[in-house]
């Protein structure tokens, strides 16, 4: 089963990725770029019976490896 | 206007973060895992008349930056 965990930095928390693009867009002359922000989205193809059994194996996975969760917020997608 | 660009290495370039996440995984004692890829999505905030010229845009911010066409293929989301 596919599954689709976004990673994303918490609001507030400091994106110097993001302030990185959103600086070089601008200087290369796109305008109208208010924010730019990026984070990891990470496809993980796991064994599983059913949708909870994926959602509940991928949300431990998130919660111990695949995101820092002091400082980043994820979301799960069974795609 | 939101837009959500997704960017993956192409198939067959190796991924080194989507393979040392699986051995990671594994070796945490999660089962069931066969693979896992490592891509970047990038949530753009821009000013854009309609959803057609903001999708021109961000494909024109992709080619230039926000993804290696080289080694990366890309998707774009109006949100």
């Amino acid at each position: 089963m596919k599954v689709i965990v976004n990673v994303f930095l918490k609001e507030g928390v400091l994106d110097p990725q993001g302030k990185a693009a959103h600086h070089a867009l601008t200087s290369l002359g796109f305008e109208g770029v208010n924010d730019v922000r990026i984070g990891k989205q990470i496809v993980l193809d796991i064994d599983a019976s059913d949708k909870a059994e994926a959602e509940a194996k991928v949300k431990e996975m998130s919660e111990t490896l695949l995101a820092n969760t002091v400082i980043e917020d994820y979301s799960i997608e069974i795609a």
